[in-house]
């Protein structure tokens, strides 16, 4: 029947249709946690709003705040929830929207299908909010407020008409909340796991699509459309990440300034870091290949150089492990692998005590993902500190990994010009280096790749699926391996 | 030669490559104007800035601020522009990036290459700006300060550390800016015609890939797919509208609420309303045709008569003539052909009178287009002010016409439950409409047909190139006609 998934948590059949249990268990836990501490409250959040394009009437696409998503599941703009820590219970609070609204936005949903369709236990119009708390007569109402480890930001805090003749306390919700959200339950790890392969298709369409004459951006056009098309994800998790040739080297390519549009050239690398958003659930996926379909000898140096060090990680991760050491881990076997490749020299323990490795990889090992692709809980208190050595401050967590987790493992190695040169006129640096032989990298680029993973009970479970060995690309883009392999 | 594009406006040999004299053309007719009234002063605009999303570290794509766009066309984010009244010379300012910037978002553009792409008199970094602006010495700062007629917000007005130095004359600028906006130069109209074909070319691909059980997003897909992969346009001017069946009576359908996710169905009509951007010029482009490819009698009843409707206007239309007067125009047509077709009765006039029109069409007859879809000086003093009658009302501008204004021609002809139960229990009203007729349309969803025009010497020009009519649609669908026709 068509349109039979219209009201529910699908983009339909051929999508994944999401459980109102997913948010409802995240409810459950934070209401377990916060009953531990301050169990006579009400935790009130407030949902994101459309931002207007400066003074025009256009709006960028809406996008709902993370942490009112992770409790309620709303894809509307202007609401807010809340949550009884005493029962349990949960209210939605949606606007009152003016008759005319209808003939421009559509008929008005009534509140009891709202309520079948988030599963709340109850709902109310927005106006209604400072009613319903004063009814509920809490002692205390939990906001948010906290800053984000990786922009610096602070969450949004709820507010409302009359919010001052409540005892509020903003300080103790955040931390609980944030920490929860690094723990992902089976429900959310079912919809990461569908997000990713999304992309994951997404990405080895364009592996085939991509051409010499291509150019950048085109490719990227590509990946959102399969991701739309095929898997009902109306947005990206973040900017898609286009790079041929050198810019495969630009950590953050794609943005407005550099905006993937470049056309690729035959006998060089793409570095494509691009991934999907379903229901807010985020993927965030790179692959290096070669626009002509066959790798270098040079580009089969630092790709299996880079590859090595994405597997050693992916073996050594489980629960107790330190992701610093993981970091460490993947820059070691990177060290090592570039030595054997002829471009370093030098004893490896050496390089590591000298900050060799960040020449190559300045940025982190990988980050939790959640609703956020950089998600939070990277550096909450009682957990270990942001690291300060090169490379190393650049981890988005320091955390002992816990099973559920899910984070991307996403080692690199690249060719940046401003890195290498003042690697080269250092004294102490200089030596590790083959001049001679990293110099002809000069226009290489660079290589990422970065897998989506979920620390299980003993070990890893990759969630992406890519061609990743050489000869799985080479085949791949050839096409004598079919998509059955990867789905 | 590859990449010889980067650099350009231009996305590629493939897309349009805009000429830096387009904004040139359009600072010397801001100059000319100013030099009447406030000769010895100096235009300050402060260009847009990344938007993040909630506390993240991701951004919205970024858009350029469409006054600074206008102006100076620089496509990156954290920008001034300043233009000297005295001298015509304009000077663009960047922020100056730290180092460690090229690492992640690539190597840093010296000024002189921002010259050349902008073709700038002059180039510095931001923390200059006080001190240039000192250094001119002219009289007045202007900085840009006025209501948006349509979306009632405010313009971006530029600041910076000691401006309170300086004499500001925030009133002067917005009037003469937004009016110099609605008449577009041959060089605006260039891209205008672009990205009007681009996005026509992206409608008539949806039209021969929409079927039934298409999902409508999977349209909006593949237009986006569409224009950004043939056309470069990286955004779309608006969030694609694609109705389908009774979707296509909600006239801002598309948005988070309604997420363009119902399934096409067989013997329904698709109402799609989408158009790119290139560059921030922006089409707004309406198609409407049956899931099926073949028009039933009561489709080809409402569909031809909206037709008529525009073009009528297309006809009519001309510098000179009152918009408001080809609003009425476009609703007589429809009212005559909808009594022709037996859904209403009456005296035409009479229905006039008794606001008969905007049951059917509660929007107005188009808009102006340019760098914003909606684009500026609707309402600038000394033109016609916002009528006060239903439909009328909505109207975004009650100008007189004049040449190389660009505008939207979009009647449309709904049928809207809470529209027509008001007026089917209206004792004056609902004499006019055949109750049993019109109840036979209540699922139907609606028509409109948007077409992108200019004003010419001494009519419109069409720059929208889609099938229209019934035949030719029927046609195009069915694939018997080639793009050769439309291109």
């Amino acid at each position: 029947m068509a349109n039979k998934h219209v009201g529910k948590l699908s983009m339909g059949a051929h999508t994944f249709e999401i459980p109102p249990i997913l948010y409802e268990t995240n409810r459950k836990r934070l209401v377990e946690r916060l009953k531990k501490d301050i169990a006579n409250s009400v935790v009130v959040l407030q949902g994101g709003s459309e931002v207007s394009i400066y003074d025009s009437d256009t709006t960028y696409l809406f996008r709902q705040e993370a942490y009112f998503n992770w409790c309620f599941g709303v894809a509307e703009p202007d609401c807010y929830g809340i949550i009884d820590v005493v029962t349990g219970d949960s209210h939605l609070f949606f606007p009152r929207l003016p008759v005319e609204y209808a003939v421009w936005m559509g008929p008005l949903t009534p509140l009891d299908e709202f309520k079948k369709k988030y599963k709340s236990h109850h709902v109310h119009y927005v106006d209604e909010l400072k009613q319903v708390l004063e009814n509920l007569n809490r002692e205390t109402l939990l906001t948010l407020s906290g800053v984000n480890s990786d922009s610096g930001l602070t969450a949004k805090t709820a507010t409302f008409e009359g919010i001052e003749k409540f005892k509020v306390n903003n300080k103790a919700l955040f931390p609980i909340i944030a920490d929860l959200r690094v723990i992902k339950t089976s429900y959310e790890l079912d919809v990461l796991k569908y997000v990713t392969e999304v992309s994951s298709a997404a990405h080895r369409h364009v592996m085939r699509f991509a051409k010499a004459g291509t150019f950048e951006y085109q490719c990227e056009s590509e990946f959102l459309n399969h991701c739309y098309k095929h898997g009902g994800c109306r947005h990206v998790a973040y900017t898609c990440i286009c790079g041929s040739g050198i810019n495969g080297a630009v950590l953050h390519y794609g943005h407005a300034g550099a905006p993937n549009n470049f056309q690729l050239e035959d006998g060089k690398l793409c570095l494509f870091d691009m991934g999907g958003e379903y229901y807010g659930y985020a993927a965030d996926i790179t692959v290096t290949f070669p626009v002509n379909g066959k790798f270098s000898p040079q580009q089969k140096i630092v790709y299996e150089a880079v590859l090595k060090s994405n597997e050693a990680v992916l073996k050594a991760g489980k629960p107790g492990v330190s992701w610093t050491d993981m970091h460490l881990l993947a820059n070691r076997v990177l060290l090592e692998e570039l030595k054997k490749g002829g471009l370093l020299q030098g004893s490896v323990d050496d390089m590591i005590a000298a900050d060799i490795a960040p020449i190559f990889q300045p940025h982190g090992l990988g980050h939790f993902v959640g609703l956020n692709v950089h998600d939070v809980g990277g550096y909450l208190e009682g957990n270990p500190e942001r690291p300060t050595k090169p490379g190393l401050k650049s981890l988005r967590t320091a955390r002992i990994l816990e099973k559920n987790m899910v984070l991307t493992i996403e080692p690199g190695c690249y060719f940046i010009n401003i890195l290498l040169d003042n690697a080269l006129a250092d004294p102490i640096k200089s030596k590790f280096l083959v001049a001679d032989v990293i110099n002809t990298y000069r226009n290489f680029g660079g290589v990422r790749i970065e897998d989506d993973v979920v620390v299980t009970e003993d070990g890893i479970k990759n969630l992406t699926k890519v061609p990743r060995t050489v000869q799985e690309i080479e085949d791949w883009i050839a096409g004598t391996d079919d998509d059955k392999k990867y789905s």
